[in-house]
């Protein structure tokens, strides 16, 4: 019996696992690689952060979405190197023979290269993060209750978020009903109410890639929401009780205990590690730039998909680094080894194309922006789409109902169950 | 206006929650202080550790417990001394004056004055245990898949539960489900339900404070389920990749890379300051002796409750670390107080008396024994009573639902979606 193709796939978020699911029956052998033993629906991570969910709710195991998948097999373990001409993956512990690779690993978020701002302002891309998010902001209340010191009682009071693209708006509105609804009744010498919640964002609008008219309504609901919204305004420093921002030629320091960032990413250390092994090129963010079949100058056995790659060939600029371009990136990826597999080969595969579905991001209760090819709305008819969207594609249907029964019961009650500081607390309490 | 009597609660879980709310009438302003801020339904702890269910699932953030009880105030703190002249609970971060106090602070698990080994024996009574437990369980089964040393390899699927009480015997059963169902199709290589379970208890029986036959019914469930149960063997030592038990006159070392521990406990550090303040005696797990009034002697403005207090009025020996018996002495303490506080005050208030209303373990899929006052059977219809007491006594209605939606999904198709391995992965793969 011939030796079967050997497809490596680094990573199992979306792009990787559309790209294994999408080879399920075709006669390879599909090795998926992770440093977790689960997907991670990231679309909803903010909400692990602000305790509406679990983190099982949002992952699922690798194996288990796997398990019936014959010809795929999944190993945990961490990509640090690739021999070319072997044509291995280098594990920290072993190594993995390919005949393609397909790297998937992602991004993670990155503090513009002030790595000393990370500790004060953590990110948020995995579940760890989540939890620390989440510990930060409810750690916060606990520590401004205590407080008697009614200057530090503000600084904690004062939350600030850097970034005003999805992920920054959907925690300012989480943030404002956590400190107007959830907590309302929770404190008896503090008012939550009175927490102060900053969006800050370099561009002139809140999300911006989204057509003007979106940003104007996203952030009428969020001042209506109480969040500080200030745009054209840059960060300049975050130490442990404040934050520094520049808008013009005017800075300001704004003592706050909790700084969340949503800005920048970075592309994961495989960038680096392909850039070294194939000579391609990488982009400010240390993303490997992509030929238009996805793959990388001269390998064409090596395929670089999601939020790893830069792929400029369509519109100039790179494509966004959400769920739905990974997806699409991982089939097309999938259908490329098919087409060398065939026999007589396809010579000309047509070059990658994102259809662009549409974009949505929620905003708080009942309001969200979506931003479809043909369409744009906000509100709540918005806030169901996005609702419907997210349920439906969080990839376990036992996820499906728990995340429902959670949704449906907080919007009733305004409660959080999944608000735990986990990890031991420091007494005094501090960060 | 008259200061109002001030009662200060230390300690948030069954017994000091259950103090709390009995006194949520009286013209007292209670003061519940925490390290956490939450409460833990600890008796479903072994289901987070073995990734059935997720922390926030058997949690209830304590202020959203007593949001509504005016008189009461949560303060998340940790106490570390008493001020006895003074009547001030002394915290890490300030004081906090009473007149009467409660002491629920609970237990830790205890080596047995083997502190060593600890880091390679985790034990169960929070929610970094219960996660670092589903950790090393998960792990477990993923180093075995990578490992080529067929030794190693077994000491990777070999997993040893030290203590046969209720705990020890829920951990077993469990373990036997993930082994033979949850796992099966999961991995390539190695076959999981070729793990080794191994359940160690020093007594002669598993379950030893049930009676006889119903510890007899417990072992032949466990050994249905493949779990080899040595009783009457004590553990001598624990390292990185062994346990060594002796049984009678015979030592044996057995490679095992997961060692869990269910066996003793030991008093919250508060048992050793209450010792030290109020010069009252503490057994050797280090808790306080109590009056038949639960107070201290000497200082009946002391109570102490729970796991923490040693009582032993009633039968010779002291009451089980159970909820049943914190949350009747969290009652019995708060009605001490009101009777106190009655005009003129009842002077002979009868001794705490502990009514036994029954006790119930689970092993496994559809099997526990249920031992009631009257009453003792094991089975189908046990494991369906146990359900049922365990789901009603959960705090939080939400829970109550997410929990059952999750029990059942299980059931049906033996899944355990909370099996996230998180934190960091080390590689080579190692506790």
């Amino acid at each position: 019996m011939a030796k079967r193709h050997q497809v490596v796939i680094l990573g199992g978020g979306f792009g990787g696992l559309a790209a294994a699911r999408a080879l399920r029956k075709d006669p390879v052998d599909v090795t998926l690689i992770d440093r977790r033993n689960f997907h991670l629906f990231q679309p909803l991570l903010y909400q692990v952060a602000t305790g509406s969910l679990s983190p099982a709710n949002i992952s699922a195991p690798l194996r288990e979405i796997l398990k019936k998948q014959k010809n795929a097999r999944v190993l945990l373990g961490e990509a640090c190197g690739i021999d070319l001409p072997g044509r291995r993956v280098l594990l920290k512990d072993g190594d993995v023979p390919y005949d393609t690779l397909i790297v998937a690993t992602g991004a993670r978020h990155s503090h513009f290269g002030h790595d000393d701002w990370g500790e004060f302002a953590p990110g948020l891309k995995t579940v760890e993060d989540a939890t620390l998010m989440r510990r930060r902001i409810f750690l916060a209340f606990e520590a401004a209750e205590r407080e008697t010191d009614p200057e530090k009682e503000r600084a904690w009071l004062t939350f600030a978020i850097v970034g005003a693209g999805p992920t920054g708006v959907e925690l300012a509105g989480a943030l404002s009903e956590i400190a107007h609804d959830t907590l309302k009744h929770d404190f008896r010498r503090i008012d939550p109410s009175q927490a102060w919640i900053l969006l800050i964002e370099a561009a002139d609008r809140v999300l911006p890639p989204y057509a003007p008219d979106l940003s104007a309504s996203a952030q009428r609901t969020l001042e209506r929401l109480n969040v500080i919204v200030r745009t054209g305004t840059t960060v300049t420093g975050v130490c442990e009780d404040s934050i520094t921002v520049q808008a013009g030629s005017r800075t300001e320091v704004i003592p706050a205990r909790t700084v969340l960032w949503a800005a920048g990413v970075r592309a994961s250390s495989l960038g680096k590690v392909l850039a070294e092994a194939t000579g391609c090129d990488i982009d400010r963010s240390g993303r490997p730039i992509v030929e238009p079949d996805l793959t990388l100058k001269g390998h064409p056995e090596i395929s670089v998909i999601g939020d790893l790659g830069n792929f400029s060939h369509q519109s100039g600029r790179p494509l966004a680094g959400v769920a739905q371009v990974a997806i699409q990136q991982g089939r097309y990826a999938a259908s490329a080894i098919q087409s060398r597999l065939r026999n007589p080969p396809l010579t000309a595969f047509p070059a990658f194309r994102y259809h662009d579905r549409g974009n949505m991001a929620t905003i708080g209760r009942a309001a969200a922006v979506v931003e479809l090819p043909w369409l744009r709305f906000s509100g709540l008819l918005a806030w169901l789409t996005w609702l419907f969207v997210h349920l439906l594609n969080i990839v376990a249907f036992q996820n499906r109902l728990l995340v429902l029964v959670q949704w449906a019961w907080s919007y009733v009650t305004f409660n959080r169950s999944a608000r735990l500081i986990t990890g031991e607390n420091p007494f005094p309490l501090d960060l």
